[in-house]
């Protein structure tokens, strides 16, 4: 990367900052885009975080997230749905034209039935976010995360749901951490080639200190970054890039000094 | 499962067992099969280790482990190919005819070299392991050890290695804990047919406590073991069914404790 124009701030990246606190490190840190978490916007409101992203100037690549759809009963299925559809009205109203969708476990042994409720999850999603002008980006979680937060675990799995609608209604969500090992990454970045709507970045430690906190910076760990970049580029996708770690070490150091690390590393290592 | 006839204590379930008392914990057990683990065997050398399952009348289920292929030189790699070819001497020498492949990490970001360096070693080992009539059971682990331990992740990655060879040279292991997720199992695992060399199970627990030590036993998480191990039948397999579980708390209760909890637990949900 030669420049920090399309490089955007995921807001877990500085998990202990507020919606208030990530704007002002992202403008002091000239970090033209954010990409906002729904529990950090819901403490302060949506009407006064749409206010200071305005009044900073910055651009909002995504909103997180959507998704969590299986459940075991129909009532608290549709429960989920409402959710969403709240989720959809939220990043129309912040200025972001995508929906990350984290689609959710399963409530019993039955994976292949939960990821049925994915589908029909989003297939009920979908004219409601058109509606809105949002478009929902499936991104499939590491496997390692099936039995709690995702039972959609790789980009064939993605690509598959994505493919049953139009690119500017649902597509896929491209990040490095939970796709790298897949040997069948870079055919299914070609499949998705039209349709990518995010690429988030971090890094793959070793030792891998926690299945949920141990994330890396670009650069620390065993990924080849660049590698994915590109085939991501070569599918079509000119959007945002976001920095998205989840890494306890992180979180407990001054923000403003782990935005100007990040921008570094994001300048040699994306 | 009707009877315990198939099952094999994976000896890494009782990590601080050594040989002989996990020799002797089948016996009183009357579990009939054992997986022996290279270190474990060396601690009292294998004349000794082959005495003791002799006497004792066990059926050695599988040798783990050979892999570890890739490495960044040319004599490091051929290093691991002399200590594979040990561990083909040792599976036969202790009368079992399945070397079970842990296939190793990338010494580098370059992960599709390191696959390539997998493929290149399973191919010079087989000659040599087909004299001594030992099957290679390439065993895809879960994608989180990628980085650490082993390169080939999926079911899909060692069945396109092992169909270069006849059935009776390469193989594929199924087990539940690193394959469970795969939105493709059921049909890697047809695609196997007639080439599955082992089946191990434990459980993937919630939350999961540990990358490495966090297996359960079968029947405390979330796989649909039974689901599994049709498909696996269905495909031809009736071997031994290998318990292997890493999990500290069960290697800190007594070892006759454990065996006695995976017989009833192997009879419910296997």
């Amino acid at each position: 990367m030669q420049t920090i124009d399309r490089l955007s701030l995921n807001q877990i990246t500085t998990g202990k900052w507020n919606v208030r606190e990530a704007v002002e490190g992202c403008v002091k840190a000239d970090i033209p885009w954010i990409s906002l978490w729904r529990h950090k916007v819901d403490e302060i409101g949506l009407n006064e975080t749409k206010r200071l992203i305005q009044d900073a100037g910055l651009k909002v690549s995504s909103l997180c997230r959507g998704g969590m759809f299986p459940a075991a009963t129909l009532a608290e299925r549709q429960k989920r749905l409402d959710d969403n559809k709240r989720a959809v009205e939220e990043a129309a109203e912040l200025g972001t034209d995508v929906l990350v969708l984290v689609s959710g476990p399963s409530p019993d042994k039955d994976i292949d039935s939960a990821r049925q409720m994915v589908a029909e999850g989003i297939e009920k999603l979908v004219p409601f976010a058109e509606e809105y002008g949002i478009k929902l980006g499936i991104e499939p979680l590491h496997p390692m995360y099936a039995a709690e937060r995702c039972v959609i675990v790789t980009m064939a799995e993605a690509n598959a749901i994505a493919e049953c609608y139009a690119p500017q209604q649902v597509g896929v969500v491209v990040d490095v951490f939970h796709v790298w090992w897949d040997h069948d990454l870079f055919h299914q970045i070609r499949r998705a080639s039209g349709r990518i709507l995010g690429f988030h970045v971090s890094d793959w430690i070793v030792p891998t200190p926690d299945l949920l906190m141990g994330r890396g910076m670009m650069g620390d760990g065993v990924i080849d970054i660049y590698k994915i970049r590109t085939a991501v580029e070569q599918a079509g996708y000119q959007g945002p890039i976001e920095v998205e770690i989840f890494n306890e070490e992180i979180w407990n150091r001054p923000g403003d000094e782990v935005l100007d690390e990040m921008k570094q590393r994001y300048l040699i290592h994306v």
